[in-house]
């Protein structure tokens, strides 16, 4: 049995607690939390302050680490990893660097191991990408995302004075979809490959026009893309819009000769994107407790793990059933 | 430079050689074979007969087999590990366990490494498998294969008395593939995920009524499908049908909690079969290469290899530009 624990419950730290109920290798120890314990009820695991992780050390094999990269992974990454093996899903691109190197710099000094960046994407989506570039070297990857919950431009919206609530789904336009598929010339820019919906709950009297105009309007978040706005009730948003689905598709076009033209395609359907989030992480969890077991430390990225290291199933199964 | 064999020059042999071409850190040093060498006209690499082949061990970083598994590589497997490190694409699913023994046995004793069962079936679907079966460990992993041509089954058609030539194409069944990713409840037999269209060229004078029973009624390979047999003459057989394309679907459809759906789906539609194959073995190649170099030696499949040594792109590369 790996023993398991969960740092942060958020909507991805109930996600992988669901996850580690799928698997019938691992169990959860504990909940890690910098609220005050006693106002979590989990599904049953106990909860604990993060101050105490010290006490835990000899009952975790792996603590999956669920903050947020915004605020709570660039600290909580280094410093947990002083105590235990870690999983996180660290996904600000442009600091992945710098942050791999200062998880790599703290497990090293504690012996431990820390496997980075992993989810869907970074994460499933990243090994699809480096697997179908070194299949098909003369070709070219394209990432769709959704359809979906974005949740950093819900939270756009709601920071807009007179929104009460938002949630804004990417969805992918399915004829560029199709032409990336077929291989016809189409132009890749934000407006060509995704559209932006967004349910917007307003307070009352509040000036509906100008909400949408501002919506619509904002750099980078929508300006440069064709976004639908619709006003609804608090009711239909509880309604219609309590899930966080999420998904997309990676595409990989390439050429192996003169005229053959190959495609590479990876799709994730998901109803529930911190729940498949999770799962993913509880994946990564199982590696790292083998390859630590192993003797490895530091920093490491889905790019470092086999698939052997991931499934519970044992390799002369794996060989005999599943190739 | 990475230094690369290939031994066997057939479909596979030259979708490897079109591979090599593309990576612009291989180089084909020699193609080996049982035939006489200056029957063979390669791209520009130097053939050799492969009973010489000690003579080039010092030139050859890994070698890339590309005999068939019906009788070549049983004995090629164990027989060119002696003197190089291997990549094979074995797919008799019901020898791998023993395979694998025998690779591993003349692996271990020459210190060298061998990767087998590799392609894209057995190889990129069994990596998808395991890979979605770890991740969503509670759901149902469904196979299709097709559109493409089967050799075997074209094959069986040739052994028709009267039949000149024949291609089968494989194909799923679209409304059974919609079902499966929807998730809705669909019977999964023979018939109702394939269907099979058999394209012949029939001697003259031939009795084209028995041909067709013949193929339809064929145990195994025809009798538990809806066929559908087209003659057709030796001019359509080489203009339509000259080509060997083939592709197929992996789904995985799993539950995350109660009444959560989640879906992965990995898709291949490849123009040419054994230059896709063969471009999966030039990168498994690479792999082996790195592997080798590190003192790895036995036989390997490719659930043992990470997409960081499967990739041309070094590790920091991978982390700030492919996550």
């Amino acid at each position: 049995m790996m023993k398991v624990a969960i740092n942060g419950y958020g909507n991805l730290g109930r996600g992988v607690e669901r996850a580690i109920a799928k698997n019938t290798d691992m169990e959860l120890v504990v909940v890690f939390t910098r609220r005050d314990p006693s106002s979590i009820t989990t599904l049953g695991a106990p909860v604990a302050r993060i101050e105490d992780a010290a006490e835990w050390v000899d009952q975790v094999d792996v603590c999956l680490n669920c903050g947020g990269s915004a605020t709570d992974l660039e600290n909580q990454g280094p410093e947990t990893v002083q105590f235990f093996h870690t999983v996180d899903s660290f996904d600000t691109h442009a600091k992945i660097p710098n942050y791999f190197a200062a998880v790599d710099a703290a497990a090293k000094k504690a012996g431990h191991l820390a496997l980075i960046s992993t989810g869907w994407d970074p994460g499933l989506f990243s090994m699809l990408r480096v697997l179908a570039d070194a299949v098909l070297p003369d070709g070219r990857s394209t990432t769709f995302w959704g359809p979906g919950v974005s949740q950093g431009h819900s939270d756009a919206i709601r920071r807009i004075d007179g929104v009460l609530d938002a949630r804004q789904y990417t969805l992918p336009v399915p004829a560029t979809v199709e032409a990336v598929k077929a291989g016809t010339e189409v132009e890749l820019s934000p407006r060509t490959m995704h559209t932006r919906d967004c349910y917007i709950v307003a307070a009352q009297g509040a000036d509906l026009e100008r909400i949408a105009k501002e919506v619509t309007e904002m750099p980078d978040y929508f300006a440069d893309y064709d976004t639908t706005v619709h006003f609804i009730t608090a009711e239909e948003m509880a309604e219609n819009h309590a899930g966080l689905p999420h998904g997309g598709t990676v595409v990989r076009k390439g050429m192996t000769s003169e005229g053959t033209s190959q495609r590479i395609g990876f799709e994730l359907e998901l109803d529930s994107n911190p729940e498949f989030t999770g799962s993913v992480l509880a994946a990564m969890g199982r590696a790292v407790t083998r390859m630590a077991a192993r003797g490895e430390s530091g920093a490491r990225t889905v790019f470092d793990v086999t698939l052997a290291d991931l499934s519970p199933h044992s390799a002369e199964d794996l060989r005999a059933h599943w190739l």
